[in-house]
């Protein structure tokens, strides 16, 4: 008998009839012998609809109050899908964050969960029950109730199982698995039947759509065997079969490394690149140009300073999210004008980046060779380069990307098992 | 500066700008420099929406869970008022029943209330806080959301009211008080400055509508100076004309006594009437007649059982809502035919109650004869005479219920202040 954490998404949890579904499903895993814990998330829509009426009354929100009211949603979803285990012939109890009791600290809004007390789940686990247990959200230590974030579920779920010493975590969603990249771009795209946790962080732009990256941190962190696997299909499909599908999240890298050298090519289309030129080759200077973007709360991605050719000026680019381009240019403006007379700033808010991901890396030479030598073969000019040790990342014009991501699946073979 | 607690029910919380205007509500008291706690229902339709949800998926549908789905309604209801309240300038803070907490016994669905701690919020309202509570809800002694059944927002007010000495709780509704009697039945029907508690409970068809019976009991238990008053108002009608409007449910008999001898006339249309016919004289009849009826849940207001005229015999009768007529006479049918083999059963479900009611008969004879007066002038016939001390029922025809209220009304002044 095994402890088995099931986390279902809104859209699973999104009708009367889809949160029945859900029942049936997790019948079957407890009439198999399981110990079960699930943790849903509010019915898709629900979170909106309560941050709406919000808004609609006020438009500076107390974080606390907010907090209160969208952790609602839930408490509403754990009971519905209580009483439709009852309804299973399954004894089930539900229990919102702060009756478990999940800790978190004061971060109303975006709070981390501190610590998890299973005195009360393990006892019902012993005695035969189901529990369910809300997502998204925890009690602070002054009894307050926070809430985790949006996607905070799945870190909910993950967290769940680290404290309960789960055999696994099934992240249940509207997808299946987690693909070699993005099928709408690459028909033969591949689903993996497993990728890392390091490779998952990596891929976020891949991986993000099907699961939340804190809580793949806390599943690396405290070594929780997370499956991502989707929800729609038949709930009575064989459980040997359901554990074969999805996207498992291992931690043991050997094998794998002999196997796939590259696991997928992940890519964010909305990037734009911001070039200081003519910067003054001194300590302090990287600082002075991102500081005032950071204090804005603007997420810098690739930097690159290049070495002074005159010895005395040099080039300095960065990238961030297309969507704050204009705002970064203007703070940039100010900013340089005032401090490094000689500068000027140049921009293209028309870039994409393009990533090519795997452990197998590791152990591999000549892999950025390779993908250099794809995006050259194509016509493809890479404006910036940056890497980590299981990835690396090129920066192109907007108009190359589809391009680009199918050169590389197509050169990595990425389509084959 | 007085501590004043506020209840606000569904319909006065029923959309964003109602909630604006509670707090508009709640500003001008805050301003006025009292020490505010307010206890809002959940928005008018969400109670029934949740149970609605949950009646979908399960027929049998378990307290414990039903509760905490249905709590959140209220959850909501707090935060989007200290949201309001927030934007009118005040700082305000919400708490869940369990966050306070107001502590009840284990009775899912209709639970009572044990005991209000009141440290957080004494704090709250020393630091210049305005103090909003769920209704309806409470936690029971392992950490249950517990609901107080239909109502219990009235309930929750008065019971904080009492636990925080509170100088009045006034409950905030979608009419401007107590009746003489029905304002529908006699146009000139004159709202009630006052009333006592105990003309309210025998008042019930004409509080009932106004206030919830079990907060009435409550306030007189801890003699909570309890105001009825409307929300519909403009919320910023002066305070001393707000203190002056609604019906206040007081204590002190004396002064009133002296003034009106009857406060109001009620009703309730629809009631049955069931005699047992030829039952014999001797003990334990009524019980054997009525336990059935009440094993069944079926609740009987007037039983009269006359003296046996020939010694042997005698006849039985009571009055059951007409809604358990049919189910009554089955359940007597067989349990009379059983046990009483010489008796037989009739009925009529077109009957009707009218009551008397007033704290001052207690000091004024003629009352029940003014009243007997009053229905043979318009040739109405009584079938049945209940009393208490403050309160005459008759039963009669329903055809003539309205004629009664009417008569009685005029007779005993009730249009005069």
């Amino acid at each position: 008998m095994t402890l088995i954490v099931h986390k279902y998404g809104g859209t699973s949890m999104g009708s009367v009839e889809r949160i029945k579904n859900v029942a049936k499903r997790v019948a079957k895993w407890h009439k198999a012998g399981h110990q079960l814990v699930i943790v849903p998330s509010a019915m898709s829509g629900e979170t909106n609809r309560l941050l709406g009426l919000a808004k609609e009354i006020s438009s500076h929100l107390d974080s606390r109050e907010l907090d209160a009211i969208a952790a609602t949603g839930e408490q509403v979803s754990v009971g519905l899908l209580a009483l439709a285990l009852r309804e299973q012939g399954i004894e089930a109890v539900s229990y919102a964050g702060w009756q478990v009791p999940i800790k978190t600290d004061s971060a109303f809004t975006k709070a981390r969960i501190s610590e998890i007390d299973d005195t009360r789940v393990v006892a019902d686990l012993a005695a035969g029950r189901v529990v369910v247990i809300t997502g998204f959200q925890g009690v602070d230590p002054h009894g307050n109730v926070t809430t985790l974030g949006r996607g905070g579920s799945d870190t909910s779920a993950v967290a769940v199982a680290a404290a309960l010493k789960a055999e696994e975590c099934l992240i249940y969603t509207d997808v299946d698995g987690v693909y070699s990249t993005d099928p709408r771009i690459v028909d033969d795209a591949r689903r993996l039947s497993q990728v890392t946790f390091e490779e998952i962080l990596e891929m976020a732009s891949l991986g993000s759509k099907v699961l939340q990256i804190r809580s793949v941190e806390f599943a690396g962190k405290y070594q929780v065997k997370t499956r991502v696997l989707s929800s729609l299909t038949d709930p009575m499909i064989p459980l040997d079969e359901e554990m074969r599908s999805g996207t498992l999240i291992t931690f043991e890298e050997d094998e794998r490394m002999e196997k796939a050298v590259i696991s997928g090519i992940a890519f964010q289309r909305d990037e734009s690149k911001i070039t200081v030129r003519g910067v003054p080759d001194r300590p302090g200077i990287a600082y002075q140009i991102l500081g005032p973007i950071a204090d804005a709360n603007i997420d810098v991605d690739m930097i690159i300073q290049n070495q002074s050719i005159d010895g005395k000026t040099t080039d300095f680019t960065f990238t961030v999210p297309r969507a704050e381009y204009e705002r970064a240019l203007t703070l940039l403006e100010a900013n340089v004008r005032e401090h490094i007379s000689s500068a000027s700033v140049l921009g293209d808010p028309k870039v994409s980046k393009v990533s090519v991901v795997g452990v197998g890396m590791r152990s591999h030479v000549g892999i950025a060779s390779k993908a250099f030598l794809t995006l050259s073969e194509e016509g493809i000019n890479i404006q910036m380069i940056s890497t980590s040790e299981i990835r690396i990342s090129v920066l192109i014009d907007e108009k190359y990307m589809e391009l680009a991501v199918r050169a590389l699946h197509k050169a990595f073979e990425l389509e084959k098992a």
